[in-house]
């Protein structure tokens, strides 16, 4: 049978159109235009819906996979994969991760053998601005999630540790849009704030994800319960918003016995917000095998990690107030903090951590989703 | 002899008007009116040179004192040293640290016996705008300092593990002043910007602890050293400075066998931005053993963490390149990592955590002053 | 019959507790204990909901006016209305407008004759979190409106051209308060957002004001009609509101034929965001005749400017995109350059200028109320 | 003899890659390869030292302009100066300026005949962080400025109206670059702040301005007087600093009697920060007839304002304190106060308006430059 052989690099930019860390792979033939599945990172600039250094990332990232793959500009989401999550602040190095997956041919595993990584890709149906945060962005979103787990080639739900979605949020343009249509839309602030699209779309975003792995079953779900019933989520979806998207792009990660690749990933969650052990136990997960603290050594053999830092509904962290919620810059604060903690823990700057809303369907409540890629020893 | 029994109590603040913790520590006798030498703490607020939060705390925490004394306003100074540090970004808890001591009758200690804490604090002359961020600012707050170790009955530097300062900044009113007196000033720059008075103020107080402690020699010293020989610094010196104030405030602590105190403090500094482990070297320091992670009893016994969070001069850590220096709100951000990195290891929000300024004389270049005290055993 | 006098005396302050103004005042005799009826102004300050600096403000101006009375501090809402905006970004010089009323027996007034400045003032009920920007809110304000109505002694609503008013926000801990109780509320945003509860309850005390002064019949509110149905407004509305309030307190500006002061007020609204012409014509409308531009004479005779700037719903002006809806500081930003749109009339910068949220009921859509009062020439 | 004939096409940009203005001027030959001298504008984004959103408009416009011109994009800058400037908060509409000229055939003019506007364009010699804020940069300014002139045939310095240039700022990265070298650097932050790079390079520029029209004799000028003596100004320099940039871009407008365009250019200044009589009397300087307010015929042949908002060193306006110069935001409300100001007299938001910095060489102490340009009537 075929199976996958997935690689990962990850590369630092120094702006957000930095193609440079790209062509040096591609010039050592360590990515082909055949093998390259997704870009995804982050980037330089304020984070918000309308962060223009992500855009900029996109062009020239996109620009870049163009001519690589010899297509025209508008065809490269059909072949590759992006997921840019916008803001660095803190202790966050703007980065770019380019995933490889080549087929062999190989026999089908025996039961029970070592699991490796094994990647998914697929884009969503448009998704249209009256459907962003609500059931029309959730069954589309699932519709892709369910195609990315076809295409890793995956059947168990919980051999998945980890999806990457990027879908569209709302700009005053796109409101304006939908109302001259005669549709309402689910929010008129187009922020990352609390009642802001930003978070919608990514919260619609997770409970798709949540509907596609059996996390959460259709009955429960309607328009109603996005941003309200927390009890309703995701403990392995990533999921981020740009105003400029149309469609939804999904990565999805998971392990599987028919892999030829070295890496494995796992996921953890934390269980609050100032939580650095539910860090380690991603690192866990993936394969690290350390008592308290993972040695020099351990920390070698990882290759990356995804963090969220949603901050939390409420305000009390161990029985403690913290001021953040009320911080007109909650937003990237959030995000900062979540930086640190995982920072914390790898030692190493180079981390994909993308949050700072409020509350949200990915995470169990109060507690974030972190997963982690591990390289086999040598 | 008279020697020192100090105790600490470390209550959250709601709002920075919020004087009932200390109340109800009056109510229950546990401090007096001839006990209370000092109130230290973080208050809720921007943290900006303009910190009405600030401001706010210091006028209801010396209006209750000025009563608790029975001894008008103004005259709270002489008696009480405050050292409060506006913005509380991210997940530092707004509270306030009241320290008493009381003096009791005992043999002069045996040498080698165990150390405790002993406090002791001063007042500066009213230091000028012109003098901030210069050899005016370090001289006066060096006598400060000495006085203060005289206070806490201490004579070797080695035992002062920790030196609050709180000194004037400039604003545009300060700089108004002095330049229609002839004067020059540091900087017209009247906040934490890199250039700042902010910035000034904080490193002309650190040096001062410096040369006061001998960790600088006075020959090294100069108006042009400041902000400019990061190699110059004090390892346990952590400053602020407002723009209300007029005089420096020097709150120092120390161990010394001849202590009552059931309380040790110790220090160390964190080797860069995200070094988690100097966090848990500070705790040792004053006394917790653990070989990796403290465990939740080694936790129950730490009393307070006072941390600094200082941007490093460089945009490299590890190796790696962060966007923090170029970020417009570095200052706030800069603080809240901080605040993280401590709460990640002291596994609660209610730690002392100032810092956002960029490079510091406050601990090593790249590195920060991270100090803890720790209650023996029961 | 008696009728009254009514004086405005506007001061700059220096810091939010600057009471060195009111004080000069009092000692020249120029406000006295029984004529003082009001405070309002502009603080220094973020002008956020969790803004320190108008909680200082407020704190520092009621223990002045408690001592002033003779009353105890928490007395002072009962005989003073407190109307204080936060934040002062730009061209907004912070001050405080005491406002003193007497009262003179005076023949009552011949039909026909000239108007002049009247005030009343009323506390609201208390205001439970759940009522904020809802029904319970708009009620209890109309219900307050129509008491400083009474108490201005003006029966024609036409007569009115000013109503201040500041009511409760909700903040974290309210918010828990009201679903700990099995509430509900408006919204989950603190802020000034466009879907924040710092809008929901300026736009309920708004539409309470539009009830009372019967600019919308009651039949055409409801609780969905409030941020939904801009068509609903009150022309002559000026609202605020912050989280440490209980309750509301209106201080209503009409002309009366029954006045013996020398002061008139008149208003208008600009037709859109930088509708100079606007501010010109509410100069107009309070007596100052002129054609084009208002001379120096017209302007010494300006005593004061009150005026909104709510940032429009469209992001269109004058057939122009601008992109201040999706700027993360528009709140602060929208409050600014209303500032200057106001001092570029005035020729001054101590203006009452309030504003920064998104669409409002104060004022008619994409326009802004605005109101000045003029003395009688010598 | 060869005189010029200038064209300005004036659009809005709804994004900053947005070049479907620009498309549809060249569809319909108003613009052509071999006219196209300068593209200008205000581009949406943080306006901040690292604003992505000028980078991304500087790439999508230089990319349109390569494949217009048929030429490689790295030669665009040879052909075609481009002055972006970052930053449109409040309401200020983003937007692209195309300048065209033509030559044609016409007898010199007769002495005291109406003149009109032409342009000049130059680059200067490549401008080392060391020289940034400096006379290195000063006289390199110059040399351009001069170059510009020649380039407009202009010998008067009077006919001169306006001087846009752009120049290199400071950023973490280069001076690293310089101080590896052994340089030093004129400041070691990198922000729009008092002490800031992108201030010290906006005002070299500006002396060079002055330098090269004699508005300041080469004798006064030093590196010491650079952001230190504010009577050194040049009355028609706006110039602007980005940390991408490596070399000088000069754009200058003049009026000649050998000019075949229907436009022509004035200018003036404001007196103070708030006056929009100093807006309007450019409008006159440019040729608009009018009393006290342009009425809606006039503003229809106004083509563009150009226009500073430098925030004042002080912070008493017209005998009031603002508290600007303390506000963390100070550089972009300024920019945006400064919009409100100029659109209040144009009666539209499609200003260019660059500012927000402290202080400056550009225009008189408190004053900003303003610049007109008005067509013909028909």
């Amino acid at each position: 049978m075929k199976v996958q052989r997935v690689e990962m690099f990850v590369m630092p930019m120094d702006t957000p159109d930095d193609t440079t860390g790209l062509q040096k792979l591609a010039d050592k033939g360590l990515i082909k235009p055949d093998s390259l599945v997704a870009l995804c990172g982050k980037t330089d600039g304020s984070g918000f819906h309308d962060d223009w250094g992500r855009v900029l990332a996109d062009s020239a990232l996109r620009g870049w996979t163009a001519k690589f793959l010899n297509i025209p500009f508008d065809q490269v989401a059909k072949r590759v994969i992006f997921v840019l999550s916008g803001g660095c602040p803190g202790v966050i190095t703007p980065h770019i991760v380019a995933v490889t997956r080549s087929w062999e041919e190989a026999p089908a595993a025996a039961a029970g053998g070592a699991r490796h990584l094994v990647v998914g890709i697929a884009g969503s149906e448009p998704i249209a601005p009256e459907e962003v945060g609500r059931m029309g962005m959730i069954r589309k979103v699932a519709a892709g999630v369910r195609a990315a787990m076809a295409d890793a080639g995956v059947t168990d739900p919980k051999d998945v540790h980890l999806v990457l979605v990027k879908v569209p949020g709302l700009t005053v343009g796109s409101i304006k849009d939908a109302e001259s249509r005669g549709k309402t839309v689910v929010t008129h602030d187009p922020t990352f704030g609390v009642m802001g699209a930003g978070c919608y779309g990514n919260d619609g975003a997770a409970l798709g994800v949540a509907l596609a792995l059996g996390e959460v079953p259709e009955a429960k779900l309607s328009d109603d319960v996005v941003r309200k019933n927390w009890d309703l989520y995701s403990s392995v979806a990533m999921t981020s918003s740009g105003g400029e998207k149309r469609h939804g792009e999904v990565l999805l990660f998971a392990n599987s016995a028919n892999s030829r690749s070295r890496l494995r990933i796992g996921h953890s969650a934390t269980k609050d917000y100032i939580d650095a052990e539910g860090v380690r136990n991603a690192l866990r997960s993936a394969g690290l095998e350390f008592k308290e603290l993972p040695s020099e050594k351990d920390l070698s053999r990882l290759v990356h990690v995804f963090g969220k830092s949603v901050t939390p509904g409420s305000d009390i962290i161990r029985g403690q107030k913290i001021t953040l919620l009320d911080d007109h810059n909650c937003y990237q604060i959030g995000k900062a903090v979540g930086g640190m903690l995982v920072a914390s823990v790898t030692g190493r700057t180079m981390n994909y951590l993308s949050g700072g809303e409020r509350n949200s369907h990915q995470g169990p409540p109060g507690g974030n989703v972190m997963a982690a890629i591990v390289r086999d020893p040598d």
